[in-house]
């Protein structure tokens, strides 16, 4: 049964209250995140793929003004007309907007002017509980909505402003270092266990009062075989294994496009792992580089930074498979389990498909999760670089399958015989 | 209950027997198919995903020869040692090939040399009958097995040729036809029915005595909810009202990538869909190139030639969507469906995944079909170029989203409210 | 002084008929050249600079018919309206044409065609010395010109296919021979001698009754330094020591481009050479690849297959420099040169640019030769591929400097201190 | 004669305090250029042939800590060990290096460690005047040509950082200015006056005392035949008028790879002109984008950003030609001439190719210029963003015949009759 928000259980008026205090939480947290970086640090853009910090500060701003003041707040005057075009990321119901690819040209607007942008709509989102809003419910309700989702938003961009930060950092050739050291988990037991998962008849997605996306809805029902499934992610040290055992120089272990993947990226381990005496940062054994720079490869710690090829295979040449979504969804809460939560992203072996009866959200943010139900696959759990809070059972995170760039494991799973 | 084999009612002997018989008219019907081409036009190759007429002759009697003769006619020489690197497709565990991309550099062997190819390994396989083998049942089970799937990946490859083909005269200026136009069907109703089915637990996939690939096993069952299919597929008309609405220039229609593509391909039509007044071959209305050359559009035919994109963005125009591939078997043989044989194949919404509890076949033969689990959809039904008897309930096509030159369209679905 | 030729000793109507005498000749040589080859090989094209035999064939049918036979032969009928698209090269003034890079898609009109087109145009020619035309001493002056044009234009297709079909039969894994074995000089020195040219003012380019390209022209005079160039082009002896010297991995020989290429492309020898144990046909020594198949390296045949890349960097490596086209050509008719004429092409240090006071010919033939006047180096003498008669002293070929797949060395010139 | 480079009067410790002094200018005006610009401006680079801001100010301080402290200054130690990586341009004899296309990627070192560099290089080349070195007269002389490259290199660089920070403005929707409105000359006649040169033998290069790139080097004598060259470059009005009358839209005036780049492009002015009613910045007539942001179109001005197949085409429709630049040099001076220098770099017909007798400079700097003399086309002048007395009648710059970011126009001749 879905966990009770306590947002829900007051007047509407209490939750907008109950949201703003949550709001200056997250927009701070942005801040905080940016803290450490110069505003260089926060221009560049280092692949198509990933955008600049600035410009996570700037959307995700650009994402309340637009879709939350701009209809509800009567009187509001944007804080510049141009940033429309230049912070819009991909709705085409918004209009025209600047090309993903060249984010990272945009060294004006300033870092300073960036500040200003936050300051000024987090103002305004301020004044919000003072507005006539407040007096019609159905329009408060649709508010509300949109102010929540605004701040999932602005979680998930929280992670990504990390991953791109990690990515730019890795192609200087300097390997510059985000943060210290964060403690790693000593307790975290080298050996996994498998554990039995019945099958039958299990409940899927959301419902209920909290916060979800559309794309965990509607609450389903799917029918599941008899499987197991590993007690933790895989291991850095389990991992080595397979490089060790030639996986990486193997077709047989390896999705036809993987294997493709694999001969013309030359990948031969994860991203962001340097091999023995790597030119980059000699040393005599595996590195890793991180938000922490580089560090001895820690064989406790889950596996990031792969690809789902690089979880499959890896997968298949453990003897076992990825888990589908629903079994890992149906396994969450199972005693025994160990970093479902807050450790790493876990690739699934379902690709990234609406829910039976799914329906996107009206408006604008329709185009939020629907229009990418192709291509991808699917992802579950969360990662140490989650925020707090902003993730659960039913959460689908996704990416194409050459994905590495996100902190991505695998956990294993195999069939009953 | 699946359809009981004759084959299997008898010895393996006598099967053996039965399958020669077949495999005579297989290898017969590849080389109908190819009579009406020059040699030039069966070496030419037009794109990477293509193959030339003359390299899907080699490759299927490559199959033949490395998969059964070689293991099971002991006495067997190889017709030319070069073939296997000419011919092997993408089987990484039968050694190193020839680039795909280059098949339609193979101006030698000549198309002569082929049918001498052919005419060997054919002489070789009847041969088999009166081959030790057949004493031995266990190896006599694999080698039937390999011979059976041969005679499905040669009519697989039947089909490909002439898709192949039509892409290949598409690029021609000339246009021209590989035959005369082949009668259309005058009885297809103008407007379909929605189908109620009432969802429920099913069966899914194939078990039992006929032949499947393994890519439709193991039968296992799925918990469907209520929906509605449409009656038969969705027509040149029905597809003309999309594009004459603006379809193709609106994105809300469309999934983010298929817009990228529209965008980047200039789609604006189906493939080998001539505009009124194009320039190839003027006419005042819509006409549309295929094997018989350039003809009128036909309204009722189905449409064809499209990706999954479009496939997607009509049903979305049209209020409904694509059913699932476990929604489309469900739904076969419910009274009132037509077409779902033998006319176009079926975009479904569902990605190319493995069953639950599926296992490649054994060998070489294992990269058949598991291997390229991941990117692309499920195509269902059977089109007009499929061999006759090839195609089942059970049977899964699959192509990349992007794929036009196949014969493929849709059928719609819809939830019930 | 230029060569007197006969042809323009006699009037008008005997310079036609001594030039249709040619065309006889000519066209049946591109007959023959293709004679060895079955359909298949004479239409596949293997990279976008090549293109198939049957278009060569075609290409220059098109030439006569389009200059010459439209514009002359005035009740002349195109053999197919279609082949202007099909068979233009180049022209804008010409309409618009299919895709260089499609003319290997061109399985129709079959070789048959072609020749059937051939003759139909052949016969028109030989109707134009019945025609009123010859009457008309202008007219006819201006249909000789284009006549000799087409002759010569024909001659430069002659070499191209069969460097464009050397290029196919490489991409064939079965490294198939054009022909047998051409015998090889036997008499060639090991050693080049150093001749020495005084410099001053020189006479470059044509001028005369003769036939000379407009890139030829104007004749004009050019001051040289002294310089000594050597007596005959680099052989593969000498290739091979700057090979073993490590030429290929030292960027301190090579242009800054080359270098890049170099990489980029993985040169480490000519085009078709083939190291000892190349796993396509191996051997304990180096062997090359050519129209004959694979040959054992001749080490005093002339170096041939290479880029002015490769050149320059031989150059270099051998404390030399490459000539400029006008030293070459200042040099041609010294004692003690060989391999002026009929042996490799010989790359100049010089770009392709116009002559001062170019004037490109009138008419659509202006396109033939300037519009190509950048980015190219012009390649002096003629090869053993070049149809006899046809180059001369002042002769300017042109490639960009990547190019490998002509039949192009270099050879040496220096300084005088 | 040449011009009689005073420092070369003294002693040699005589001109090393004066190319010091000479060094404390060039280097505070490299700050000065970027003192307007942002750190964020400094960083990012907006396509691979541009460079950051701080990478120019980073490169040309790594140029003389390289070529000049570390083999003279004995006693040196290098600032940052890593920064001969990060900032070799294009020395393959010094080292491995950044990728170019990824030099703004580089947030770290931060501009002010880049600065702080500068800082440290400064005070130790203003040390070399106490250094052992000046007593030895032959290190001295090296030393001092090392020095003078240095400041001429750093020049050349200034000249780049604006061509560089224009082209990054340029991808900003904002179009921001770097500068306000710099003066323009409005004493320029509108129309240009042809004006004859004789031809002859003429000399052309450097020779003496004064400082010279090595690639115009050495003097050397050319035979030109008579021509007229314009007295003034194009102006935008003139090039105005080649637009109007559909200059891009007509094959006939361009140079076949031209005429390529024209559509692949979709060029259809110079680079930075906004035709009207540009979505970017609308207004009702043609307006350039500039170091002084969108500026209304100056029809006196030199036309400008224009590559070689741009000026070229245009030569041909106003029926004159590019002067060559042996022309253009020995034209240098002629009365009535305005524009040679400080207005726009001019295309020339010639290639950039070694003059006769070019010997490279000797060590490291023998990279500098002759290992890029093929695949590029010459351009001479200067533009108002050289450096005053940077350049000079001899002077070559080189740039691909597609480059479009610099101060380039054109000045036309033509033959005489």
């Amino acid at each position: 049964m879905p966990h009770r928000d306590p947002l829900f259980t007051h007047s509407g008026v209490d939750r907008l209250h109950a949201l703003l205090n949550q709001f200056v939480a997250v927009r701070a947290h942005s801040i905080a995140l940016a803290a450490p970086l110069s505003a260089e640090d926060q221009c560049v853009q280092s692949m198509p793929d990933a955008s600049p910090t600035k410009w996570h500060l700037a959307h995700t701003t650009w994402f309340f003004e637009t879709l939350l003041l701009q209809p509800f707040a009567t009187a509001y005057q944007p804080f510049d007309s141009d940033y429309a075009y230049l912070f819009n990321s991909y709705y085409e119901a918004l209009g025209p907007r600047h090309p993903r690819p060249q984010r990272g040209l945009l060294t004006r607007p300033a870092l300073a002017d960036i500040h200003a942008y936050r300051d000024y709509v987090d103002a305004a989102i301020a004044a919000l509980a003072r507005m006539d809003v407040a007096q019609n419910a159905v329009k408060l309700d649709a508010m509300l909505s949109l102010l929540e989702l605004g701040l999932h938003h602005e979680q998930q961009h929280q992670e990504l402003l990390l991953t791109d930060l990690q990515h730019l950092f890795s192609c200087n050739p300097l390997l510059p270092a985000y943060r210290s050291s964060r403690p790693l988990r000593a307790d975290v037991p080298q050996k996994f266990q498998w554990l039995r998962h019945p099958g039958g008849v299990v409940s899927i997605g959301h419902e209920g009062p909290g916060f979800a996306f559309d794309n965990e809805t509607p609450l389903h029902q799917r029918l599941l075989t008899p499987f197991e499934i590993a007690s933790q992610p895989v291991s850095c040290g389990d991992f080595l294994a397979f490089i060790e055992d030639g996986g990486y120089s193997d077709p047989q272990w390896w999705l036809s496009e993987g294997w493709a993947q694999v001969q013309a990226q030359s990948w031969h381990a994860p991203a962001y792992w340097l091999a023995p005496n790597d030119p980059r940062h000699p040393n005599e054994t595996w590195q890793v580089f991180g938000l922490e720079g580089v560090q001895p490869l820690h064989f406790n710690a889950s596996v990031a930074h792969i690809s789902f090829f690089e979880a499959a295979a890896y997968a298949e040449w453990a003897g076992a498979r990825l888990p589908t979504e629903h079994e890992w969804e149906a396994a969450f809460g199972m005693p025994g389990l160990s970093g479902m939560q807050g450790d790493v992203w876990q690739w699934t072996r379902s690709a990234y498909e609406p829910y039976p009866g799914f329906r996107p959200r009206a408006g604008a943010t329709r185009e939020y999760n629907g229009k990418f139900m192709v291509g991808q696959q699917v992802l579950r759990g969360s990662s140490h670089a989650t925020p707090a809070g902003h993730a659960r059972a039913s959460y689908r995170n996704f990416f194409p399958p050459a994905t590495r760039w996100q902190f991505a494991g695998l956990r294993l799973a195999r069939d009953i015989a």
